[in-house]
């Protein structure tokens, strides 16, 4: 187990109704603040109306931008950044899923810089403030409710960068899963393999001794595995919605990496992906993951034998190791497959062509290369894309 | 799953060496502190001198206070509290295991109250300020290095009680695995008893769908139960140590009871054991947990039998439950032998004539009754520890 420092003083809110308590929680930190949202999604469902009644009860004054898209844009960050100066706001309320929540981050820590807001995306500067941020989730995915990074995408150049800081961590994340009831089955779906890939990049460790840890991420990926397929089936099922809920804010507020080092290169590979064609980011690492483990799968056979026992019930071959792992890997696409997620490229109209040009502006984590449980140069890179075709 | 808010402000800083961050920790909260600790062992050991050093090097000032005992005592927390009076101490820093870190929690709220400190154990005053404390682990059990609770014993009268506040949580837990290479082998046992105890009071409860949840308390109890004779047999074993530290934590921090309403009415009983002959709390969980589960596992039979055959690997027999689940208490009490408990209240010396006794003065949690998976009357607990003869 690796040295390691932990805190997240995100406080969760979970459970019924939760959301008509925005207004009191929101009060404990600011006075005026900036409602940051989506689509028009929350208008229809009246969650919308919900929270500005919540709000007004709490004679929180508000300002608004809508208009997040998926994967969000740097343009309406900077909106976002212009807002909160002319009006004076205090605190920024996210209503919404990953998107929103990134985008709100993004617009906390620019709003207080003197330099522009992507400095911290590009890595030419550190984040020391920002105005304090909290979250009433609707789409549970990218565990950005509670975790210290926030992923915006500059549509100008097609790049889409992460950034990372303690100072990000919303104040709250007030969570009702009965506001996921009406996420159409692909975004569910989608926000399954997001969290299963948030856990998978810390499990693949070159992190000795992390047995705990470990059991932890099993326990989580296993809970996604068994709840995503009846939530799909029975999208009003409350006790599958609650289940993803949860386990996804705990798969990225970092309790499960501490004391190992995570990987990270699949989600930088997918970020290609959905950088070149909009491709959902939980769509994306579906593709991206069976492809990834397929070709690192023999760097720590253990590891994928154990993976594959644990959380897929391969009946272990002991005899034949790189079955097993081969059936754990082959299971997973299959789990994939069977929730309506796309496991090839062809299938979002990626082709051979793009490989170059993707490869080439794919952010590396470490030094030149990608990743760390398997180091991933760019012929390897390209060599994962290829069999992801 | 049930309604719920979580929150868990302390920071951990775990790993070789991290015990002599203590004094720049410190500064960041305060600048005359309290330096609490129990026996002389830091002192033989060494670590009392890296403390002081640390201290000194932070420019912090520091008053001290040992003497803290196993089943820490009223008199020497009002000792504390008078020193913190005297000498304007503005923080307070644990040095040691949940005893200390539990006396110095109540300094820390008896200092700025000014009533008894005791009204907050015997219910009769809630907790509304505190002065901030941190923690240097040196024995990983209580988990009270980043928990909500406290527990005293009035030594005049007996009465070993609890109080419990968010004010309580450290700002910062200190956790060095090798400071745990000389303890005792009875109390690395003790230890590990106790954490299995802090989950197994969690996962024995009646809300329904709380299937995230389970599997982090088996994640956790197994992490235990593989660690636990790895350490015993090679106490400098970094890994295990360290597994058994963090997994310490995680049992108590209230991570594992999010959505589920706890029982903790083993604990109740045992408290009444350790006030009766001052055995070891961990000792005591180890011969009464068997006992009430031997009592209430018809109950809910199907958590009976998940438990024995997720956490203790049983062979389930799919026509007979209650084999399973009997196997399953069966081979917990098995564990606790094996890594030298007592499990059973002869070996402690209590016999029969201390019941009624022990059941008049046993603290209820729920109402008239004890605990809340199954609520025990007076002859309830009396047949528990029948069983526990």
């Amino acid at each position: 187990m690796q040295n390691f420092r932990f805190k997240n003083t995100a406080e969760i809110i979970f459970g019924k109704d939760t959301q008509k308590q925005v207004g009191a929680e929101v009060l404990k930190y600011g006075t005026k603040i900036l409602l940051h949202y989506g689509s028009g999604h929350i208008k229809k469902s009246g969650l919308y109306d919900e929270v500005i009644d919540s709000l007004n009860a709490a004679n929180v004054d508000f300002v608004e931008l809508g208009g997040v898209q998926p994967n969000p844009r740097l343009t309406l960050v900077r909106q976002g950044i212009e807002l909160i100066r002319k009006e004076g706001v205090d605190f920024i309320l996210s209503v919404g899923g990953g998107s929103v929540i990134d985008s709100a981050k993004a617009i906390a820590v620019g709003a207080v810089y003197d330099g522009d807001v992507w400095d911290f995306y590009d890595g030419s500067a550190d984040i020391e403030k920002a105005i304090p941020n909290g979250v009433l989730l609707t789409i549970p995915a990218a565990g950005s409710e509670t975790s210290t990074g926030s992923v915006i995408t500059d549509e100008a150049t097609k790049q889409k960068r992460d950034a990372d800081s303690a100072l990000m961590i919303p104040k709250f994340a007030i969570m009702n899963p009965e506001l996921t009831f009406s996420l159409p089955s692909y975004q569910t779906a989608c926000g399954a393999a997001d969290i299963m890939a948030h856990v998978m990049e810390r499990y693949f460790t070159n992190a000795k001794n992390v047995d705990f840890t470990d059991r932890l991420c099993e326990a989580t990926l296993k809970t996604i595995i068994h709840n995503a397929p009846i939530a799909l089936a029975a999208p009003d099922d409350y006790a599958s919605r609650a289940e993803i809920m949860w386990a996804g804010t705990i798969a990225h507020n970092n309790l499960l990496d501490t004391g190992r080092e995570g990987d990270w290169s699949s989600h930088m590979i997918e970020h290609e992906l959905s950088a070149m064609n909009d491709v959902a980011h939980g769509a994306g690492l579906a593709i991206i993951f069976p492809a990834y483990l397929k070709y690192v799968y023999k760097h720590d056979l253990n590891r994928l034998v154990q993976f594959a026992v644990r959380v897929w019930n391969v009946d272990q071959s002991f005899g034949n190791p790189e079955q097993t792992a081969l059936e754990g890997i082959a299971r997973m696409e299959t789990f994939f497959k069977s929730i309506g997620l796309p496991t090839n490229l062809k299938e979002i109209n990626i082709t051979e062509e793009a490989f170059d040009y993707m490869v080439k502006n794919c952010k590396r984590t470490n030094g030149d290369a990608l990743g760390y449980f398997v180091k991933l140069y760019a012929q390897d890179i390209k060599n994962i894309l290829k069999l992801a075709l």
